[in-house]
């Protein structure tokens, strides 16, 4: 195994951080692993908005649900989805690009351009000791984080990536079986297999939370998403993404 | 710099690879990488297919736009936005989670899901010494590549990613400038200043495509954009997704 492999494999989300900044040369380098990502077609669909304003992070945290470490950490930056960009070009180009830009296969561009970025920022981040946290949660209220960030139509903001120096190390979850995870030539099309692999994997999450608990949790890994798909959330999706013109058509 | 950095700032989209199939070893090592990548509340919401199959991967390669790489690979990987998975654990649990799993927000997540895991793959492959080539033209038919890949419904293959030994090493082309992708607390407010980065990015642009085709070709980033996005590319998207049943509501 090489240290790259070895960073990567050592990965685990941090949720508590030093207060202590990242320096301008971090900042640049993470920036820059971004960048280096593939991005389809050379489009470029993202941008990254880097919060430092106290209050701004204060009112991001409170917005992606009473979550301290975004406002405590290292940098926080925040990850968007970007066709704002383009919409200038189609001006300035004096190209009608708007049917493009307003269908579903762009919007899935824009998220891919992002996450791809934002994973190399990430283990860029990881290299250098730091620790990191996706968080999901400012997608919570997203016309509010909009208003903060004051982003134009067509950025869609994805999610943040909290980074800095971890105060403490978490455990690392186990993950889905490779067997049920990668498939070969075809999709596994016995369901009763794939049903046995996601028993399996029951046991060995029930196993890792009443490790980790010392027996107070034992929920499986189906018992777990079976509760949170259950719930409904973030269902003005949809809305949200089309006022902000970029259309899912 | 350390050499996770270097590993990540040295990409380049390799398009010719030899003929040698990757190792189960470096496979293996491909898929435990990607899986090390965050996921939205554990979700776990994708799939890999290896194709290794060469009638499957010839017809993809057609599919792809008549993409040789994708056909003559070390190892073909389709990533999938998988939330078919989820749809048994539904059953399993006896939960409804058919609302939850119709909105846009959990495609959202399954895609940067998918994506997250991807990046890992394609650096944990360049760590190797591999090269990768993301190959989005598979979404120019999905219809086919999902008969051909006997994927099930709420599997959505987004792209896929050709690793092997590099025949030859391209270019690196320059990515926007630092000032224009990342903003410090606000988007910036000053369309004019945007839009001069622009300018100023493609002179540097023109200026890549210049030495490197020896003056035969000099189009600008806006130019090549505005192009592109004017061609209405793949808007069959949102009916595909949603006969796959992952409705956008």
């Amino acid at each position: 195994m090489n240290k790259v492999i070895e960073t990567i494999l050592n990965h685990r989300s941090i949720r508590k951080f030093e207060d202590k900044p990242l320096s301008k040369e971090q900042i640049e380098a993470i920036v820059a692993s971004a960048q280096a990502a593939s991005t389809s077609s050379f489009i470029q669909a993202y941008s990254i908005i880097g919060v430092t304003d106290k209050e701004k992070k204060k009112k991001l945290a409170e917005l992606a649900g009473q979550q301290p470490y975004v406002e405590k950490n290292g940098h926080f930056f925040v990850f968007c989805a970007d066709l704002y960009r383009h919409t200038l070009i189609g001006e300035l180009e004096g190209k009608d690009i708007e049917p493009s830009i307003e269908s579903t296969e762009k919007f899935m561009v824009a998220l891919i351009d992002a996450a791809l970025a934002a994973q190399n920022a990430a283990i860029a981040a990881e290299s250098m000791g730091l620790g990191i946290c996706y968080i999901g949660g400012i997608r919570n209220h997203l016309d509010e984080v909009v208003n903060l960030l004051k982003t134009p139509q067509r950025v869609i903001p994805l999610f943040g990536l909290a980074v800095g120096y971890p105060e403490n190390l978490s455990a690392q979850k186990p993950r889905l079986p490779f067997k049920h995870l990668y498939h070969e030539n075809t999709y596994e099309e016995n369901t009763q297999t794939l049903i046995d692999e996601l028993k399996e994997y029951n046991e060995i999450i029930k196993k890792y939370y009443l490790d980790r608990t010392g027996g107070k949790r034992s929920d499986t890994w189906t018992e777990q998403m079976g509760k949170m798909l259950e719930k409904q959330s973030r269902m003005y999706m949809k809305d949200f993404v089309e006022g902000q013109k970029l259309k899912l058509r």
